[in-house]
């Protein structure tokens, strides 16, 4: 029988209120899955999507063909390659499906080969797969989705990434309330031009963001996380925004933000505690709105990020 | 006699090319003093200011005196006070001169008082002694010349600061050239707006700035501090500016760029043996354009900013 892997990446959330385009950071729970195997002839071919009818199965159109290919191009690998996918959150959620898989597929293939690429020369591979699946080469979702933890993309080409540490004590809250926002339609609402005094404000803010990771600073790290940018657009194509975030708030998010291009919403906590009565207070505001959500709580953690995991 | 007190704060480097508006740095040797006394009666008056004919010594005018006529109000005190003043170095340098001397009227003036408020607390005092001099009370010099190091002013309203840490072993070379430039003109010509794409590289490098500080990263503190925001037509006001730029980088600085609003300019180096090969070429590079020119090295430390000195 054939060498056989499986691996896991996360979603993730991209910008963290303070750093669009720039900050990204990987849950744990919820993420994709990648199995690769050397196949027949010469050919990339993927067997099976699963929960993911909607996605191509054509190898130049599915982001996890498209990065393993760009991995064996370099390598001058020519052996033929099966993929099978299983899709563990749903697209367009804001929680960097594409990426997920795009990032387990670098890794998985990665291991499969016996590690040819470091984790951090497998981020412009999977760059390569979020070309596919969005239009523009981004880092901010598969860096995070590969390395885990928190990561800053300082510069794109040739990509320059630095992992922050993580608090001590960090827990996420999602929301993902199932309304269509496609990431190019949320990209085309933002300006192409912001003041240079919200924007002074803004990079104030991601210094303290990033000095409040080094230091354990809570308090730092709340008042830090301001999206002076994205969310006063963004936010009206989420129903009850402002609603949620208020919620979020009083019961003690240290943060409140739009994940990514959204629709999918996030809160930061201090404790499991605090995450679960965010959690209920968000999920009982939107009781009313009649629109399907799916929730979960994550633990965020310095490492994490694509690993090897059981088949499916 | 009289308890009669001096102190020196510091010549500062603001913006540090990443952080228009939010950075700034301590230097140690070349600050301004300023000396208090109690006097009868209940005015504040200026007796005398060592090279700075120029400047003001009405009390309403002068931002030492402005500095601690807000800070006796605040205390409800009402005792006369006299006032003298030694300038360090030129007004207009963009070295932060009447930050030097607000700042040093702020320390001094709360050790006369035997410290009513904390050197955090002495930085919005020493804010109202840039809006006299300058128009518009920021604390990116301020801040550093009274808490010393690398300040990051996240908000000025409230005032919110983290003082960063500072690499092992860093070295400024600063060169000023003397020639006239009014902060209010380097202002205007700054855009009311800038792109997105722009100002999302200038917070990834701020986000690389802070995190370099806390790692001690010379390679991406180098790579982290560029000016896209106000070199691009500040330069335009300096003359031979990329060529300064270029002999700097040459010879081995980690970093080049304005300080605050110009003229003068600054490099960063990791010895003292490549901060000389860098000023001296800075300073031949200057040779021959007839502009008087004052420069001088110095370790950036941590520790430093306003502190009592010898008098004058």
């Amino acid at each position: 029988m054939s060498k056989k892997l499986c691996a896991f990446a996360p979603a993730t959330i991209a910008n963290l209120s303070c750093g669009f385009d720039i900050l990204g950071l990987a849950l744990n729970s919820v993420g994709d899955r990648v199995e690769v195997s050397f196949a027949e002839g010469t050919a990339i071919t993927i067997s099976e999507i699963v929960n993911g009818d909607n996605l191509p199965k054509a190898a130049e159109k599915n982001c996890c063909s498209v990065v393993m290919q760009k991995m064996r191009e370099r390598l001058g690998d020519t052996r033929g390659i099966n993929i099978r996918i299983y899709k563990g959150f749903q697209s367009g959620s804001g929680l960097g499906s594409s990426s997920a898989s795009s990032a387990a597929a670098a890794f998985v293939y990665n291991e499969l080969l016996d590690r040819p690429f470091t984790k951090e020369e497998l981020v412009p591979f999977a760059m390569e797969g979020e070309r596919v699946a969005c239009g523009a080469a981004h880092a901010d979702n598969v860096a995070p989705a590969i390395l885990g933890g928190i990561v800053l993309v300082r510069e794109h080409n040739p990509i320059d990434m630095v992992q922050l540490p993580v608090l001590d004590s960090l827990y996420g809250v999602l929301m993902f309330p199932n309304i269509k926002i496609k990431t190019a339609d949320a990209r085309q609402m933002l300006p192409e031009k912001i003041k240079l005094t919200t924007a002074t404000k803004q990079w104030a803010n991601v210094g303290g963001f990033v000095a409040a990771l080094y230091t354990n600073n809570y308090d730092l790290l709340s008042k830090s996380m301001q999206d002076l940018v994205a969310e006063p657009t963004r936010s009206q194509l989420i129903p009850k925004y402002q609603d949620l975030k208020k919620v979020a708030e009083t019961n003690g998010a240290l943060a409140f933000g739009i994940s990514g291009s959204g629709p999918s919403v996030f809160a930061l906590a201090k404790s499991e505690e605090l995450a679960k009565d965010i959690q209920k207070a968000m999920l009982d505001c939107y009781a009313d709105t009649g629109i399907e959500t799916m929730s979960f709580i994550d633990k965020i953690e310095s490492k994490g990020g694509a690993r090897l995991s059981a088949s499916f």
